[in-house]
This record gives C-alpha cells, structure tokens and sequence, in this order.
C-alpha cells in the first residue's frame, strides 16, 4: 500500500524547493521518500528514508514540547497563546487581544519557545535541544553546520521577529541567543525515517518506541499534539484536518510528519513546496493515506459499547470447588444472587460508563459480585474513580464486591479483609473470586438445620455407606488410613496408580498445566469424595497432579487389594466399581460444566 | 460527577446574555443546564436542561451538514472554505486567496450554505432545515416565531453579508432569501436535552441513537465534525483543542454542543456570554467535563495492541471431532502446523496491521489457519482489504485458510469451495473451521499406509475385540444391529437410559446447551467408539442430546439384557465394565482438554 501511493504521489514534480539560502535549494528536488512508523516501533518505508535534510519548522513542536518540561504549561501559556492565527507563518505580528505570539508553530512563538529553553549557558542550551530531538528518534542527531550558517548569515526577518518579542517582553532574555538557538534547531539534520521515529514517538505517549526512553511525559504529548492539530500546517490548517485528519508538522526543507495517537506517526520528505510551504508530494501522500488507511480522528471505532466482554451467575458457571450435595443444592437455588461481569477493552470514560450502567441495573440484587478486570487494557483515572464509586455504593447496601486484577491496574497493591472496605477483595484469578462469591451465598441462604461438618468417619463415607453392613465392614478393613500435610504432592501428573483414596477431612486440589504455560486448578475436593480411581480401574497414570489444599486425611485402598478384590468377591467390587464410575463420572460432568459454562467462546 | 461539575461551574455568575434583540436579552440570565448523552442513546443530566432558547449559531454545523448531503462535498466546496479564519463571526470579509468564506461557522460561512439548500421554494427548503434538526434531535422541533420577528427586523449586518456574498457569486440565488432562511434557522427553539441528543447523534456516526434513524451519512459526519473542530468555537478555536480537546460548536443563544465521536455529546445551556460569544459557564462545564472524564481526543487508547486475542495450534486446542487413534497421533505430531488466530476489538489500520504482521510471521510454515473474526467490532475497509491480501498470499504459498466470521463482517455472504479462493473457507463457528484444518493436516500427513476405514464390523469394535473368542461371541449374541438416518435424534437430553451403543458407521453429535441459550456440539463420534454407557453404568438420564450426524450403523445392547448379565456372567460383565469405564474416560478427558485447552480464559 505504501508502494501504490508513493507511485501515485511521485509523478507530481510541481512546486520547487526553498531556495532562501543557497544551501536549501541545492538539494536533489526530486528526491521522495515515505515512511509509517508504528507505535511499537516498526517502520514500513519506501524511497529516500535515508537522504539526510534540515529539520527546519518541523523542529518547533519538539522545541515547544521541551519548553513545556522546562516551564510547566502556565509558564509557558504566558509567553505563548495556542490559537491558529490564519496569517503566514513568519508575519511579524502578535495576538491583538493578548499581545503573544499566536501558536509556536509560527515564527515568532517558535523563537519565543527557543528563549524559553533551561541551560546554564547557550552552548548547553542547545545541547539539551539537540539531545531532546536525539530522544525522539532514537538515534543521535546532528546540525548541518551549512546551513546554519547561511541560515545565520540572512535570516533578517526572524531576527527582526525576535527583537520585536524583546521589545513587548515575550522573550526576557537576548533576543540574538534565542533566534540564534532556533536557526540552530532548524539546521539538525534528520532523515524520512528519523521523522517518522519522532512521530511515532509522539504517537506512543510520548516514549521512543524501539529505545523504550521516555522523551517527554504523556500529558505533555498530549498538549503539542493539539497544537499541532490547529496550528500544524500553517494556514492550511482547516483543509488538512478536514482531509487528512491527524495532528502534523511540515518545514520548507521538505519533511511533513503526521500522527494517529497511539497508533502510527508517518513522515514524508519530499523538497518540492506548494505556495503554503508544505510538501507538495508531502501533503498528497499523507492525504491518500488518511483516506486509505482510515487513519482520520474523526473515524469512529465502537469500542465503547462493548466493555463487559461476557456475564453470569455463579449458578451458571461455579467454581472449581466440588462442593457438597447439600452445598450444591443452595447454590443452585441462590446462585443468581452472584454474579460475574468480565470487562475488556481499554477503560475509558464511555466504556466504564456502559459497564457501570449494567452492573448497577442489577447489582442491589445480588449478595456478591465478581467484576474481572484481566483482560482491560488501559484503565482511565475517571474510570478507576467510576468503578471505586460503584463499589462503595454497592458495599453500602449490602452486596459484597470482589475484583480480578492480578496487574492492580485499580491500584488496589493489598486486598481488605474488612467486608465494609469499599476497595473490596481483589484476587489474581477469577476462580477463587467466584468461590468467595459462593461463600457467601452459601453463609446468607444456607438453611439453619444444615450440618457444615467438614470431617466424615471411613463407614459415613457415600462411596461405602449404601452397601450392606456386612459388606461394607469388609471393604472398610482394606482400607488404611493416612493424615498428609497442607501442599504435600499426593500424586504427580505422570505417576502411576498409587491407590484409591476416599477423603475423610480437609481438601485436595487437582491440577493441570495449561497452554499458557502456568499450573491451572482442574477442582478441588473435599470430605465424602473420592480420587485416584480412574487410575485404578484403567490402569493409566495420573493426568492431574493432586496436592494437599490443607491438612487432610484420607484412607487409602492399595492397588494390589483392590485388583485381588475381582478374585475373592467378584460381586462386591462389581457394586465398587458401578459407585466409582458415578462418582468419577459426577466429577468429570462438573468440571465440564464449569469449564465450558462459558459457552460464549463456542 | 455531572452535579459536581455542575456546582462547580454554577457559582460564575460573570458575562452576560447576549442582548442586540431584546427577546435575547429577556432569558432568565442564571439558568444553567448540562447533559451527557451516550452514543447509545442515555442521557445523563442536572438542571434547566428542559428549558428552551433559541439554538442561534449551534444551527450552522447542521445546515452545513444539509447542505453537503443536498450538494456533495465538491458542490459546498466551490461556496465555502474550510480554513479557521482567526476572525469575529461576524466579519464582512472572504479568504484573501480563494475569495470564499473562510468556514461554514462563521456567519458569510453559515448563510452561503443556507443558499445551498436544495427545495423546489423558499418555504420548502426551510422546512427540509426544520426536519434535518429534527431529526438530528429525535423530535419535532418548532421556530421561535417572536425572535425570528426580531432578528429578521434588526439583522442588518447579515443582510449586508449577503449582499456581499451575492456581489461575488458565492450565492447565486436571492441573497435575501439565504439570510431570512439563516434567521430561521437560528430561532429554531431547543432544549439543553435535544442539544444532548443532537450531540450524541453526531458522535453516533450521524445515527440517532434513540429513534434509530440516519441524520446524515457517516463520512458527512465525519467532515461536519473536523470542521467544527477547528472552526466550532470562533477565534478561541485553538485554546479549545488544547483544553477540551473535542469538536464543538456554540451559540449566542447560550448553548454549547460538543462530540467525542463514537462516544458521547454534551450540551450545556447557560446564557450568560464571554467577550467572544461563548457560554461562560458552558467552556468551563465542557473543560472540567474533559479533563475529569478523560474526553480529550489525543488522549490515547492503546486498542491497537491487543488485535489478537489467543493464538493457539490445532494440537493445543482440537476440535470435537473425536478422531481415531491413527489420525489423533498423525495431529498431535503435524498439528502445529494447522493454527488458529481469534481476534477481538476493533479492525482498524493500526490493529489489523500488527493482527496481519503475527499472522505473516509464521503462516507461510503451515498447512492452514483460522482466522477468528467473533469477536471483532468494526472492521474498516482497509482492515478488510489487509486480511483479503494476506489470505491471497498465503493460499499462493499453499497455506490454507478459514475465516470464522458468522456475521460476514468481511463481506464473504457465502464460502468458497475452490481452494484456490483467495476468499477462503468462511465458517459459522470455531470449531467446524478447526475441523476442517485438522483434514488438511491429516491429508497433507497421513501414512500412505493408513487405514482410513470409516466403517467396521461388530467383533472389530474396540471394546469387543481384545476379549478372548468365547466372550466376544457371548456378548456379540446380546447386541442388536440398527441403521439410523441422518439427523435422527438417538437420545434426548433428559431420555433415560436406553442401551448402551457401539457405533459401526457414520458419525454422531452430543450436543448441549449453552449459557448462550444455543445449542453447542460437545463431541462428534465415529466408527470404534461408544455412547449411553454412562446413563447405562450409573443409572441416571442422558446428559446430553445424542444426534446422527451421518447414516449411523450401531449395535445395541438393552438395558435389560445389560443387567441380567451380573447375574449370568458377573466377571464378564465386570471386563466389559472397566473396558466401558475406559472408554468414558477417555472420551470424557478429550472433551476437557479441548474444552479448557483455551487455558488462558482461567
């Protein structure tokens, strides 16, 4: 795409270049290269990227930009307005009502931003300069000393400029030092693919995109962009934002550099100039370009309306704790009272707004709420605020708030434990926040009469307990029983079968490694369920690694008793066997449904 | 936040109402309303916001907007410029070099484009205007006859404008005529609120989000907003972009509208004015609104780096097509060569350009690749062109290529069967596509020795065929063979247990029910394998819907004959049950692999 608009722009040889100085209108007029940089630093080019040329006016937006660090952004508004003036770009003139230059992107608010440049002496003020341009391309630029020179030698009308700045107290230091800096300035020699390096820049924020060092602050950027949106293209400002749409800077040595925020800055450099002074080639590619990439800021993306990425109850998609038969059945029944709203996108005002708007149409409602912040991209202040608001709203009338925001992008560093803290919990996976959600479903609707007994004795065991005494007493003597410590490794994924274990207190938890490359919880269980048995009966080793949640206490037949079981009563392991596949089979029925109650992904 | 900016802002009690016709001048100076309307449609607002005024200047962005769909971009352009003119509003003066108004917000501007509206007369074309705003409001908005009276009595300056601008030929029809219509328009009476949804239908592409009807086209839109950008708010234009940062227009009426395309309008209402025209309190409500809210439109979003949203190999995620033991070894051997890409936000230039360079990066290495497009927002054409060249490069390399892509956003309204199509295969959902990849691998892959037999016979069925001869003939006794038709529901979600089947020929579906209200595959079945031995082994309903996807062939044994057999044979029924237990299993954890293999989603 690059290609096709260079070779649409190429065949036009209108225009000529600069030739106020011998030293500009030596160039090869028809040179014309091309470059798209991208935010993350990669540049797409093609044609004379590198053919070295003055920066000239397209130095003022960086110039600006290190008077605003220098100065603050009231202490640079008292020496320069931001309004396009209409008028050309070196007319020796100020605002009528405020007495200051327009804009620094003319002439004299240009020469006002050079006088303004901290240093202790010129030579280190213009090497903070040099080296602020240097930040922004990432690479260590230098002056044409040519063309300063003739630039000095005949630039009368900026130096009549800078004396006129002098002469109402814009500029409150010597006038010759300050127009001397911004000849300076305008000689440092870039290429096409620096240019487009520094838009980038300024397109990411600020930060160099392949050195990742900070140029200039990310409020700071943000000002010099709206400048440049207004003032940019001297007085074909309008017609430029109307057709090309983006914030940009052109000089009479040929270069323009536009910028999509936070996406691509693109730069042209092409000698040729129109009357205005821009690029001829310059202002026709960036144009067909807009129009073919849709890069104008006016081009609305829908960003906003999709901020909660998907939504459910815990009834819907529970946690992986197997909870038991009694437990279950609360949650089915109550389960709606929690709920999950997983958010994405980047949180700015209008999606925080929207995703607000839902969770507070139902939120009064609920005991619980999970809001999972994983997948958000930038969070906003004004977003963070929203979602703190609503958070303490909700807390205030009763229902619980727990975030997924394992990055603290709400700058949450700590969880509270305190259930009237309106931060709420934040847990880094959205599992055990849908547990705690249970939790308290399970704590506000469980019936009084409920035992909540977590320690069951081997004969109360439901694998065992609906045989016949006789028979159970049997099994129950081939059984051992064992107390593991909290985290031991019961089995590793890989072992072979080492036992059936019936779990008599406490919780063990099966795990997985999952294509992320992290160990993920498969369930946890708990007192009255069983594990190992699919090893058991198929002879397989263990897929999961099984680990100790707490301390726990199991009883254990071994696989030796179990297989000579089938010789000495047949009948007895039938009636096991037909209980463990339920039980295996009840299982692997709830992680199913727990992983795929998210049927939204299929 | 509204009533906190709204307080605020509520205390300044300093400017004026306009007041050079009386009924001006007669408003209630202190009145003070604001509203935020969302770009779908709800608005959020405190104070006068029903009171109504005149909308005066706010008129001229959607007369200009009529004008241009009435004309054409070029048809305008021959009348008005687009270019900030740095002047007072009302300046009897055209652009020095193209003799044309220097935009359509000022009043040269404003009432050329009233010439240019398109009606067979004068009544005729003002009520096009009436209803062009009504639309824009989403309600029937009336003049105000008492200040158009006035205005059309005092307006000597516009008259005089007129006369100008007919003197030239910018109007070329009656000039009186242009400026009563200009006063028209300027009484139209409105509220605060209509302003809001005026507002919001601009940030909605010019779609009114309640009514749902088109204003005026979206590239319309997007010309009337960047002119308001630059030329909304008269000579403070520029100290507006840095500080709002957002498209904009007001009125001497005491009104202010302001756009954040895609998002949001805002629309103030307070009389008193600055020495330039604007509502005093309506700059500082939109300024904190903009800085509190983050609305400024070079603040950055960073969408553009998230464009994939998972990446993943058809051996890390399989389809649920159950494949044979042969064909399962020959995918997990070559299925990273098959790769699945979902993408999500929205597809413009700068995401589709980092989606396509991840994709590029390794695509000519492999067989064939999904490309997931679900989850995607807007697509902007040079997204769509940038997907359609990567999918004609790669099928040139021999890569094939699937589109999962239910809603044809990349404009494919039907899939191509020749592989050669640079259009691809377009799928309806993830999984048929991943079926498909995982076919061109097993294709490309395959032993040349492989049996692809699809159809067995019962003593070569898996769990029949490793028993010694006397058993296998016993049970082969109980089974009945039955031939199923394409599409036959076999069991029901809910069915009790009817048999247990061993599948001979053809392939069949289980299927479920998702969060989502659809109904989702689970598993597809084929030769070799079994189904309904879990509702036969713990007694309890079928879980899921069983379908024949094909012709099916099973052999079935009855419930009945399933349990005499722990009578008759309690070994052989305990052989066959682990062979069963075996066989639930191991369907059971292919299921969870490809259910949780996304594991990122944990």
């Amino acid at each position: 795409m690059l290609d096709e608009v260079f070779a649409a722009c190429r065949d036009d040889t209108s225009g000529a270049p600069a030739d106020y100085i011998p030293e500009l209108a030596a160039v090869a007029p028809d040179s014309f290269g091309l470059c798209l940089a991208t935010a993350d630093g990669l540049v797409y080019e093609v044609g004379d990227t590198e053919i070295g040329f003055t920066i000239q006016s397209i130095s003022k937006p960086f110039t600006y930009a290190l008077a605003l660090a220098d100065r603050g952004l009231d202490g640079v508004a008292e020496h320069i307005d931001v309004e396009p003036s209409g008028e050309p770009f070196n007319e020796i003139s100020l605002q009528p009502q405020t007495q200051r230059p327009s804009n620094p992107m003319i002439n004299s608010g240009a020469i006002t931003a050079a006088s303004l440049i901290a240093g202790r002496d010129t030579s280190e003020k213009f090497e903070r300069v040099r080296r602020c341009y240097s930040r922004f391309a990432g690479r260590e630029l230098r002056m044409d000393e040519s063309v300063y020179d003739s630039e000095a030698r005949t630039g009368y009308r900026n130096r009549a400029i800078g004396y006129m700045l002098r002469s109402v107290d814009i500029i409150d230091v010597d006038p010759d030092d300050a127009v001397d800096r911004y000849f300076r300035q305008c000689s440092i020699e870039v290429t096409c693919h620096d240019l487009a390096m520094m838009a980038a820049t300024l397109a990411d924020n600020g930060v160099n995109p392949r050195t990742r060092e900070r140029a200039l602050s990310t409020s700071l950027t943000e000002r010099v962009l709206s400048v440049m949106t207004t003032c940019g293209m001297y007085n074909a400002a309008g017609d430029w934002v109307t057709t090309v749409g983006l914030p940009a800077k052109s000089g009479v040595g040929g270069g323009i550099i536009a910028v999509l925020p936070g996406q691509l800055g693109i730069a042209v450099y092409s000698p040729r100039l129109d009357p205005q002074g821009n690029s001829v080639r310059g202002v026709s590619a960036c144009r067909e370009l807009s129009r073919r990439l849709e890069l104008h800021f006016c081009h609305v993306t829908r960003s906003a309306r999709t901020a909660i990425r998907a939504e459910y109850t815990v009834a819907q998609l529970p946690s992986r704790l197997r909870r038991s038969p009694e437990d279950s059945a609360v949650l089915a029944e109550h389960g709606e009272r929690a709920r999950v709203y997983e958010l994405h996108g980047d949180l700015l005002f209008a999606g925080a707004e929207r995703a607000v708007r839902a969770i507070e149409g139902n939120g009064t409602e609920l005991d619980a709420l999970v809001i999972d912040l994983r997948r958000v991209g930038e969070v906003s202040t004004v977003a963070r605020d929203m979602l703190e608001g609503l958070q303490a709203e909700l807390v205030r009338e009763g229902t619980r708030v727990a975030l997924v925001d394992p990055d603290a992008r709400l700058g949450h560093e700590v969880s509270s434990l305190d259930p009237h803290d309106p931060r709420g919990r934040v847990f880094i996976d959205r599992d055990t926040a849908t547990e705690w959600c249970e939790d308290i479903v399970l704590d506000r609707h469980r019936p009084a009469d409920t035992s909540t007994r977590t320690s069951i004795t081997l004969d109360e065991h439901p694998l065992l307990a609906s045989l016949g005494t006789e028979e159970r007493d049997l099994l129950c003597a081939d059984f051992q029983q064992r107390t593991l410590a909290r985290g031991e490794v019961i089995a590793d994924r890989g072992d072979p079968r080492s036992g059936l274990y019936l779990i008599l207190d406490g919780r063990v938890r099966m795990t997985f490694p999952g294509t992320d490359g992290r160990v993920h919880r498969l369930v946890t269980l708990s007192a009255g369920m069983s594990f190992g048995e699919i090893p058991m009966l198929i002879g397989k080793p263990f897929m999961n690694a099984i680990i100790a949640d707490t301390r726990v206490r199991v009883a254990v037949m071994s696989p030796e008793r179990f297989d000579s079981l089938a010789e000495s009563h047949p009948r007895l392991k039938l009636a096991l066997l037909e209980r463990l596949a339920a039980a295996a089979y009840a299982q692997m029925d709830a992680t199913v449904r727990t992983i795929s109650g998210n049927a939204g992904n299929y």
